[in-house]
Order: C-alpha cells, then sequence, then structure tokens
C-alpha cells in the first residue's frame, strides 16, 4: 500500500508467463499496435505517437527530455515536491539552462504564478508533475497547457503517479508529451514507460535525427543533419519512433515480457473504462480518510489539490514514524511509505493505486496501522477506524 | 532459432508471475544480493560490483560507456561487424574522440593489430564485442586485455551474445567492465542487463558523482564536485551503485519482474555448471553444422574464429533470403534470422543459446530449412541433413 510499486493484476501477472516471440514476428508486431492504440485511449489523445521506453518509468522522463532539450535551451520547471527535483536534474545533465519555481512541499502552484514567470523567462519548456507522490498533491494543468500552446512552448508533463488513477486528458490539456507509469496506477510491473507526443514535439525530434552507422543506408547518413544530436543512443526518441512506424528499423530488442504486460494492464483499464476507473479510485480514497479520521490522525495537505490516489498522514508527535512502518511491515506485511527531503519522518503516505484499490486493502491498512499506533503508545479511540470506514463502504 | 531472443527457460516464465515485492522489503533486497553475487559467478569475477540495469543489453553498454567516457576523451574501437557500430554510436553520443580499426565483416582481429594501434593511439577506452552475432565471429580477448592492463587503458567489453553461452573470464582476461545479455544464453527475457565493472572503473565513477537533489543531504550537496558529471541520470553507474549498495539510496523504481526471471535464469546457469553449460553449447553446435554440411550448404567465416553460439550460413546463389526465411516462420514457425548491412541477404543466421540449444530444436530447424530450401528449387540430397545430424548424436 505504497505509493508504487504496487500489486500487480493477477491477470498481468499471468501475461508476464507468455511465451517469447521474435520481435519482427506479425503475431509480436501486432501487440506492439494494439498497445499503440491502448496508449492513446488511456492518455486520451489521438497523437500519432504512443509506445513505452524500455526502462523504469525514469526512463520516459529521460527519453522524453533528453531527444526534446538542447544544449543552452530554457526549462522552466515548477517544483512542488522531490520528483520535480527529479525533472530538473535529468534537464540539468542534458545541458538545459533551467529556471526554478517552488512551492512548499504539501502545497501546489496557482496557475497564474507559472504563467506570469512563462512570459518573464520565455522558455522552450515547461516541465510540470501532474501527481507528486512524495507530497500527495496534484497540480491541475489545463490552464498551463492552455499559456504554453498559446506561447508556442512546450509542455512535458510527468504523470507517472495519476494515469490510469486519475483524470489525464492529454489533448484537452495541451500536453505536448506525456509520460505515464506502470508500477502505480496501471498495475504493471516496474519496466517500461508508456509515453504520448504529438507532432509539436516530432517536429524537434526530426531536427535532431541520427540514424545508426551499422544499419543506415548510404543515402541515410548522407542525410544525417548537422543538428545538435541527441546525446543518448538507448533514450533517442527519434530512432524509437522509427522502431514503432511500419518501417520497423531494428534499435534495441525488444522487452517482449515486459510488453505483454502493459499490453495486458492496458486492456484491463479500458475494460473498467477511464470514467469508472478515476471514480473507484476516489471511492475507496474517500474510505481511506474516514478511517484515518475516525483514528483522530490528522491528513496532511490541503483536500482541494490533494492526489486522489496518495493520503499523507500527519506523524503524531514523539512518534518515530520508520518504527511503526517497519512494525506493519513485519507483523502484517502491510507496507506503507515514509517520504522523502523536508518530509522524512514527518508523513506516513499511503497509496490507494490500481489494483490495489479495493475494499478489503483500504480495511486491513487501518486495521494494521491503528494496531502498529497502540503498540507505540498512541492514544487513539481504538476501532473507530474501521467502523468509520465501514461506516462508508456501507453508504454506498 | 534467431541468435535472441531465444526461447525462455520455462522456470524462467513461472518465476516472471510472482507477486511484486516493494523495493526496501528486506525479502526483496536479498533477492538483489543473491542476483549480484550469481552475476558474479557467471562473469567469472571477484568484482564488487555487478548488478543489472533496468533495460535491454543496449542499455547496459551505454550505461558504462556513458558513465566512463568524458567528452574528449579518446575511445579505441575494433569493429568486425554490426555491433561495433554500436559501440561507436554510443561513445560518440558522450563525446568521445573515437578511433576506429576495421577489418572484414566475417573476420576478427589478429590481437597484435590491435595492440599496435594502442600504442599508436593512446587511448583511455578500448571496447570490443566479444561475440559478433551480426557475423558469426568471436574475437580473442585475453592478449589485448593484458595490453590494455599495461598501457593502463580500460577495457570495455560487449559479451551480450557470449556471457552463459561461451567463455567469458572477466578477471583472467584483464577485464574492465564487462556488459551481458539476456535474451541470448541466459535464456531471460530482454529487460534487464547484468553488468560489472572493478575498482578501475569504479574510481572513475567517483570522481564523476553527483546525488540527486531531491533526495541528497546538505553535506552531499557540498560534496558534488566540479567534474565532467555523467550526462545520463537513468544510466548513471555511480547513482546506480549506491542503489545496489547496502545503503540502498533511492533511484529507479527496480524493475522487481525482471529482477525475478535474471534471479532464476542465472540459478539455473549455476545448477548446470559453466563447463557443462559451454560444453553442450559446442556439442549441438557442432551437430547442426554437420547437418547443414549434409544438406549441401556452405558455413560462413572460419571455424577458427566461429562463435559457438550462432552459425552463419551462406545463402546459395540465386535464392530470396527473406522469403526462405519467410516461409519456415509461416509453415513451421521457426524462426531464422537474416543479417545487416553488407551481409544482408547474404547469409542467414542460427542461434543455438541457452535453452533454445537443445537436440530437437536442432533438429527442427535443419528440417523446416531443408523443406523450405527444396521448394525454393534449390537441388540439395534430401533427407542427409537429419541423417548427418543423428549420426552426430548417436556417436554420443
Amino acid at each position: 500500500m505504497t505509493p508504487g510499486p504496487v500489486e500487480v493484476d493477477p491477470r498481468v501477472l499471468r501475461a508476464l508467463s507468455t511465451p517469447i516471440l521474435g520481435q519482427f514476428d506479425p503475431a509480436f508486431t501486432s501487440i506492439m499496435n494494439d498497445v499503440m492504440r491502448m496508449i492513446q485511449q488511456v492518455f486520451q489523445t489521438k497523437n500519432q505517437w504512443a509506445y513505452p521506453v524500455d526502462g523504469t518509468s525514469r526512463s520516459g522522463l529521460e527519453a522524453v527530455l533528453a531527444s526534446v532539450i538542447e544544449p543552452g535551451d530554457k526549462v522552466l520547471i515548477p517544483i512542488y515536491g522531490r520528483f520535480g527535483h527529479l525533472l530538473t536534474e535529468i534537464s540539468e545533465r542534458y545541458g538545459a539552462e533551467i529556471h526554478l519555481l517552488q512551492c512548499k512541499w504539501g502545497e501546489v502552484f496557482d496557475p497564474e504564478v507559472i504563467i506570469a514567470e512563462m512570459k518573464r523567462v520565455r522558455p522552450k519548456v515547461v516541465a510540470l508533475v501532474h501527481g507528486e507522490t512524495s507530497t500527495g498533491c496534484m497540480q491541475p494543468l489545463e490552464e498551463v497547457g492552455k499559456a504554453c500552446r498559446e506561447q508556442d512552448i512546450l509542455f512535458i508533463v510527468d504523470a507517472v503517479a495519476t494515469i490510469g488513477g486519475a483524470n489525464v486528458q492529454t489533448d484537452n490539456w495541451y500536453i505536448d508529451a506525456v509520460i505515464g507509469g506502470n508500477q502505480k496506477c496501471l498495475s504493471v510491473p516496474s519496466g517500461n514507460a508508456p509515453i504520448t507526443y504529438n507532432d509539436r514535439v516530432e517536429k524537434v525530434l526530426t531536427a535532431r535525427k541520427k540514424v545508426e552507422r551499422g544499419i543506415a543506408t548510404e543515402v541515410e547518413l548522407a542525410e544525417i543533419k548537422a543538428h545538435a544530436p541527441i546525446r543518448s543512443n538507448y533514450l533517442d526518441l527519434a530512432q524509437l519512433q522509427d522502431y514503432w512506424s511500419p518501417r520497423r528499423l531494428n534499435h534495441h530488442t525488444e522487452a517482449t515480457t515486459m510488453l505483454y504486460a502493459l499490453h495486458e494492464g492496458l486492456r484491463i483499464v479500458l475494460e473498467e473504462g477511464l470514467e469508472n476507473r478515476f471514480a473507484r479510485h476516489q471511492y475507496h480514497e474517500q474510505a481511506l480518510i474516514e478511517g484515518i479520521k475516525g483514528m483522530g490522525l490528522e491528513l496532511f495537505g490541503d483536500k482541494r489539490w490533494k492526489l486522489p490516489t496518495v493520503t499523507c498522514i500527519n506523524v503524531p508527535e514523539g512518534i518515530d514514524a520508520e518504527s511503526v512502518r517497519s512494525m506493519m511491515l513485519e507483523q502484517f506485511g502491510v507496507e506503507i511509505a515514509s517520504s522523502f527531503g523536508p518530509l522524512h519522518g514527518k508523513i506516513w503516505r499511503i497509496g490507494t493505486m490500481g489494483y490495489s484499490c479495493r475494499k478489503e486493502n483500504v480495511l486491513f491498512v487501518l486495521a494494521s496501522l491503528e494496531a502498529c499506533l497502540i503498540r507505540h503508545g498512541v492514544k487513539l479511540p481504538a476501532g473507530q477506524a474501521l467502523q468509520a470506514a465501514l461506516n462508508f463502504y456501507s453508504r454506498g
């Protein structure tokens, strides 16, 4: 019950055991095409390019940033938690001139503040985290996206923690490139990262394109342009795009098994339906909140910008947060998370994501948290957490 | 029966379905430690650092090259097939001053030629492919490794096609960093890449180290050195090493399922025993060769430097190589490979790797190749391929 990695759906676990197909076998390329179509649907986009990068979510973030950012490009990053720092870290390595906005961990930005800074800095890229699992906050995106499009700025969004659990409207919110995460609301193991981007991003990639010498024809070698090439080969979207195109130009050996897993995970999301799935996440989030309040604990952060898939709790005064967490894992086999940087030891974080977001999990995490708090000497109204959650569930 | 991806061992397929553990759960960190120990054994090394990179084999190559090469570093790359070009491609992107040696595809280098060039160029790194699946050749490494150590040059080896199938003696051959591949002789799906490197490489990494801002303490921030930082974050071995150390400093979300798979794949290799495994690969290679000769076909390349895990066949004059390949896949469900660049359409490549390297597979690939050649009008001594292979097997 951490904010990822979460339990994998049993159907996905079964799909992982499927024997390997060759990567140019028509049976396999047909799975690739299905995955592209389903990523488009889950990301709510008409973008042509929608495919996974073969690495963890972080590889998806780096692939997009590395492929878009040329040395010296201005990148504006509004930071409201750990993963904003990660966007900075990656962008810096690829030579960006970084401009930061920061707000207190536990809050989000007024879009007007970001838009005003965009006008001042005039960046090539705005990079923003949609759901910050480190603080349990979710940044509204639509206004920022609209302003980016008007000012011809590329808008890159990290939706690792929200895709498949909260609404991510790629096209309606004017997002140019977005990266999702497997191991959270999609309930697929970490190991590949679905991304999508539009023709505004493709234009940048095309200008920087490079065909690998070992497989390039003479004509292609001659065509290689004198543009700042993309620095990574493994995470070069211009090359990955060729591999995912009907041309299927050889790049890496596709991570076959992980593609089976993502394929099944996306099918499950679409069978449930996006609206139903978002509603389910909000429903169990509410049950968890009622239970936590019933126990007399306080939520961290403001409900107005709460990430529906992660619930943060203030650690009661004088309690060793790590000791409670360890006891829950050792005694109950239930894992919840601590946090990073300024919030380390101050909050616990509970994920209700994907397959893990269900009634019995919410009830057991409440039961084990209560028991471990009592063992740590916390005075609380014993039994009330589960009664409050059950009351919520019986209201239907 | 391509030179990868090959069939995954059924035990590995089952391991893939294991439910997800949290990445700091002691049950999971104990699996991580087991994997490190087993990589050391399979790579025949006492190196402290031996762990997988979370991406396909190519990500392992890029992680090593990106972490070692600083802009302007001289890198000598002797190329004898496609994957030498890949080493060049990656090294170039990270700013290396590249020095190439090239020989005809289908041959390997006399070590003395490489050593002479090392003396002339005085590079920081020599990067070399051990087994070239594109040409079916295997480069002897020991003399080059010894010369590198004497001249204080870092020796980086791509053993993607050989690890677990042919002898790779990391320490005895003075290899400083080596990258293995899952989807070939280890018979694990593509998706993570086992690597190992020694303290000579670690020294380079340490000098370039960077701790992520989102999780760095003040002291660590102050310690960040003014050295040329490693350009990639995802493939930064200095950071990955911290995650694989007892400190377990958070980096990416580990690809849990892929680690289960690698864990089981390595166990299988060590249960069989390295010597037995190498002997099994040579045994079935020989059966395949006898069958091919029995059919009246010619091998491509010289037996003296033949890669034991890949067998290349000259396409008979006037025959459409792709058409034969497609017929084998469509009619028999048996996939063999074509090649790249100058060899495209000229040779077929058959892999006998890992779990796929067994008697029935050798017999079926011969049977289906013969049948499809006859359907393409090739005159050959019908039935002789299987008789020759069976004769070999009955000699024991």
